[in-house]
C-alpha cells in the first residue's frame, strides 16, 4: 500500500494537484489543480451534476458570490459558533487545535467539548507547549475570514465557510421564480473558506476548498420521493450504525431495515441514491464505502439525522467525504428571524402555511478527487511504474492516439486523422514521441483508459490496435468502427 | 431600446442574475446567478473552453486557489500599483472615485493621472463634497482584499485581483510537466476580487467577478501560429485604431493591413481568432463588436500591444468585455526577481536561454453574460412580452416539450416520452401547465429556441410541431426524426 506522501508526490509530478504559490514557498492549506487535476475535477463535477440534478426536474443549479453579508452568518450561527478550540502558548507563540493535540496524546477521539473541558484535559494530563514546555491556554477561534468592503465606513463581509447558506438565502426568490413547487432542489458547486488552525493531509483539509451540495426544500408532510421508496426497499446499504461502533463494523442492511430502525423513508431513499452514485458512477468498490451514523453528541443539534459518507483511504482509513443531513427548518427559520422576511410557503389546497424543511446532500469535491486518485493508484510491480485505474468517465483523458513511428509520414498522417476524428467525441490525447512502450507507460500513469496505435499494418487493413490500461490486452479494430467501439467502452 | 434598469429587472424576474444577500438588503458589488443565469454562464464557459483550448493541443486548463501569497502581488506590482484614486470628504465621510467624479463633472475622460493632478483638477474646477460642500482630498486606495491566515503570527494573503497571476506562478512547473514545449497555453476560468470604490452598472462592475483567460507562453523568436497568418491575411477585422478615435469610427481592415500598420502577425492572427469566436460562436452581429486600440497613455507600460474587445450595449454604448495583451516577459521576469526561481527555458538545439513572452487573451465572463442578454433582449410589440433571442448554443434551454392539454393521458404520456428522449441529448424543459400560448410566451422570455408541442394529431401521425422562437414559424416533424432535426438546428 502506498503512503499519502507518495500519492502527493505523484500528484505533483503528473500535474494533478500541488501546493499553491509554490515558487514563494507555498501557502499552508492552499493547493492548485494542474492540467490533469483540472480535467479530473471537471469530469467529477459533470458526473455529479448529471446524477443529482437528474433526480428531479425541479432541481436546479445556482452560482453565487463567495463573499456574503454579515447577517447571513448571524442567522446561520456561524458568527457565534463556527469556532475551533485552540491551545496557545503565550510564551513562544505556538498554536495547535486543542482537540487534535489531545487526540494525538491521549490516543482517542476528543471532540465536541467546551473550552474548560479541553483546558482541564490538558492540565490533568500535564501537557505543556511542545516547543518551550510552558503552559498551554485553550481559547476559541472563529474560522471565518472577514473581508472589509468599501472605503471610509467599511462594511464587513465574510468569505463563506460553506456553500450551503447561499441556497438558503436564495430560496424564497427561486421558489417564486420557479412557480412555487416543492420539493425544490438548489444545487451549488463552489468554493468555501475556513481559517483552519492546522491545515494538513494534502488536499483533505484545506483553507480553501470546493463543495458540491444539493439542498432539497420540501414540505415535511410530503417529503421528496416518498412514493419511490417501495422501489428500493430491498436494496442493500453499507452502514456503520452507532450500534456497530464498538467493533467498527460495516454491516449490509436493506433500506427497509434502516426504516425499521427509525429512519424516515425519504431519508433512506436518498442514501440509496447516493450509494448508487458511488458504486455505479464513480465505480468505487463496495468494500471501500460506507454510511457512518453520527451520534447525538457528534452531530449538530439542528440535524435530525446525519450520516457521513466515508471512503476507506490508504493510510488515513475511513475518511469523511460528504454527508446526508436532515436539517429540518433550522436554516430557513434562522434567516426568517434575522432578515424579517417570511420564509413560509402556502399550500394552496388547504391554506396551510409552513417553513419548508431541508435535506442536504453535501460532498467535498477536493476530498473526492483525492479519494479517486488514492483508490486508483497502483504501483505495479509487473510494469514497474504507477498505473492509475481511474474510471473511464472521470479520468482526464479517455483515450490516446499513437502513430507507431514518427518517421513514416503515412502513419503519422493516419494517426493525426484518427486523432482529429476521436477528439470531437472523447477527451483524447495525441503522442508521437518516444518508443511506444514508453508512451504506454506515460498513458498508464495519467490514467488514460485506451491507447490506440496506428502501425504499418494500419495502412493496409485500415485497422488500429486498442490497448486496455487495466488488462494491457490489445484488440484490433477497424478504423471505421472505432468510434462506435469506444462509445460502448465509455461507461 | 431598453434601459439597463429594465434589463436588470428582467434578469431578476426570470432568474438570471440578482443582487447577492438580497434578503439582508444586498451587498454592493455582489450578484448571484439564478437557475437560468447559471445555465447561460456555464454554456458560455463551455463554448469558450472548446474554442480557445481547441486552438492548440498544448493549451491546457488549470484551476487554482483564489487566495495567494503576498509575494505573488509584490512581484506582479499589485501591492504597490493596483490602486484607484479616491476623493474623500474628511467632514462627512463621503467617498468617490476621483476619475469618475471628475469625468462626470467635466464631461470628458479623465484617466491615468497622478494624485496631485486629480487634486489640482478638483481645486481648479472648484468641486466640493456633493453632500456637505466641504473640501475633497484625493488619495489612493489599494483595491486588493487582504486576508489574515492562521492564528497568532498571522500571514497575510490576498484574494487575487485577476486570474492572470496564477498561470504565471504555475508556468515553470507546468512547462516541465508538459515536456517543455512552447507555445504553452494555460487557461483559467475563475473568480477575481477588487475593492471597487463605486461598484455600479449591475454586473458590469462588481467587487467579485469571473474571468476566463488564456495565457500563451512563447518563444519571441518563434511566436505562436506564425505559420498560420498566411491563411487569414485577407480576413477583415472591425477596428477602432487610435487614428479613428476623433470620429469614433469602426473601420474594417484586413489582417494584412493591420500588420502593415505595425502589429506583429501572431498578434493579428489572434485578433482574427477572437473575432471568429464572437461572430461564429457567440453570434454577435458584426456591427456590435469592435477591437479598440489603446494609446500608450491608456495601456499598462508593460503591454507592448493592447486592444480592448468591445461590445456596443444598449444605454452604455461601447463597453470593454475583454482584451488581447502582449505582455512580453514582464510577468515572468517579475516573478523570477522576487521568487529567485529561474523562469528561463532552454532551446535545446542552440543552447539559447530566454524568458518566454506572454500573449494574454482575457475575457470578463459576467460582462459577456450581461452583453449576451442585452443584445438578445427584445420587448416585442407584436407579442407584447420580452423575447430573448439568445443563440442556440448558449441559451439556458435549447428546447421545451409541451403536451397540448394535460387532461388527455395519452398526450401527456407521449409528451413525457418525447421529453425523456430529448433530454438525453439537449438541454430541455417540460411544461404542461397553462394554455399553450402562455407556455410559448414563458419559453420566449427564457430564450428557449424551439418549443415542441404534442397534440391530438400526434397520436395518429406520430409527429409533433416545432415552433421557432425567433420567427414563430411552426413545422410538423415525425417523432422518429425529431432528434436528427434538432441536432441540425443546434448551431
Amino acid at each position: 500500500m502506498h503512503t499519502s506522501l507518495e500519492l502527493a508526490a505523484f500528484c505533483k509530478k503528473k500535474g494533478f494537484m500541488y501546493p499553491s504559490s509554490e515558487i514563494y514557498g507555498g501557502l499552508s492549506g492552499f493547493y492548485d489543480y494542474g492540467h490533469l487535476g483540472t480535467k479530473l475535477k471537471h469530469n467529477f463535477e459533470h458526473l455529479w451534476r448529471s446524477f443529482f440534478l437528474g433526480l428531479n426536474d425541479n432541481f436546479h443549479e445556482i452560482e453565487t458570490a463567495n463573499i456574503a453579508h454579515e447577517n447571513v452568518f448571524k442567522a446561520s450561527g456561524h458568527l457565534q459558533n463556527f469556532t475551533d478550540p485552540v491551545a496557545s502558548c503565550k510564551k513562544c507563540g505556538f498554536h495547535v487545535r486543542a482537540d487534535h493535540f489531545l487526540a494525538e496524546h491521549l490516543k482517542r477521539r476528543v471532540e465536541g467539548k467546551t473550552t474548560d473541558e479541553y483546558q482541564e484535559l490538558i492540565t490533568q494530563n500535564k501537557l505543556g507547549c511542545p516547543q518551550c514546555k510552558s503552559v498551554l491556554t485553550v481559547s476559541v477561534l472563529n474560522m471565518m475570514f472577514p473581508v472589509k468592503l468599501g472605503v471610509g465606513k467599511v462594511q464587513t463581509g465574510y468569505l463563506r465557510p460553506e456553500t450551503a447558506q447561499s441556497p438558503y438565502v436564495n430560496f424564497k426568490l427561486q421558489y417564486e421564480l420557479l412557480r412555487k413547487k416543492l420539493p425544490l432542489g438548489l444545487a451549488l458547486i463552489g468554493r468555501a473558506y475556513r481559517n483552519e488552525i492546522s491545515p494538513r493531509n494534502f488536499t483533505l483539509r484545506q483553507r480553501e476548498f470546493v463543495q458540491a451540495e444539493l439542498q432539497i426544500f420540501f414540505d415535511p408532510q410530503h417529503p421528496p420521493s416518498e412514493s419511490d421508496f417501495a422501489l428500493v426497499k430491498d436494496q442493500k446499504l453499507k452502514t456503520t450504525l452507532i450500534l456497530d461502533r464498538e467493533q467498527n463494523k460495516v454491516v449490509e442492511r436493506t433500506a427497509q431495515q434502516l426504516v425499521d430502525s427509525g429512519l424516515p423513508e425519504f431519508y433512506v431513499y436518498h442514501l440509496i441514491k447516493i450509494q448508487e452514485f458511488y458504486f455505479q458512477h464513480l465505480k468505487i468498490s463496495p468494500e471501500k464505502f460506507r454510511f457512518y451514523q453520527l451520534s447525538d453528541q457528534e452531530k449538530a443539534f439542528y440535524n435530525k439525522y446525519h450520516f457521513d459518507l466515508e471512503i476507506d483511504l490508504a493510510e488515513h482509513g475511513w475518511t469523511e467525504v460528504g454527508g446526508l443531513h436532515y436539517r429540518t427548518d433550522h436554516d430557513l427559520s434562522g434567516h426568517q428571524k434575522i432578515s424579517q422576511q417570511s420564509m413560509e410557503v402556502l399550500e394552496e389546497a388547504t391554506g396551510r402555511k409552513f417553513i419548508p424543511h431541508v435535506l442536504e446532500l453535501s460532498f467535498g469535491v477536493d476530498r473526492h478527487i483525492y479519494a479517486l486518485l488514492d483508490l486508483s493508484y497502483e504501483m505495479s510491480k509487473e510494469r514497474e511504474y504507477v498505473v492509475l485505474h481511474l474510471p473511464a468517465k472521470v479520468t482526464p483523458y479517455f483515450c490516446a492516439v499513437f502513430p507507431l513511428v514518427k518517421n513514416k509520414p503515412e502513419i503519422v498522417a493516419l494517426g493525426e486523422q484518427v486523432y482529429q476524428d476521436l477528439k470531437q467525441h472523447f477527451s483524447c490525447l495525441y503522442d508521437e514521441t518516444a518508443a511506444v512502450g514508453r508512451r504506454y507507460a506515460r498513458a498508464d500513469e495519467q490514467g488514460i483508459k485506451y491507447c490506440i496505435t496506428v502501425d504499418f499494418d494500419s495502412l493496409q487493413d485500415h485497422a488500429v490496435t486498442i490497448r486496455d490500461r487495466d488488462s494491457t490486452q490489445q484488440e484490433r479494430v477497424k478504423i471505421s468502427q472505432l468510434k462506435e467501439k469506444l462509445a460502448l467502452l465509455f461507461s
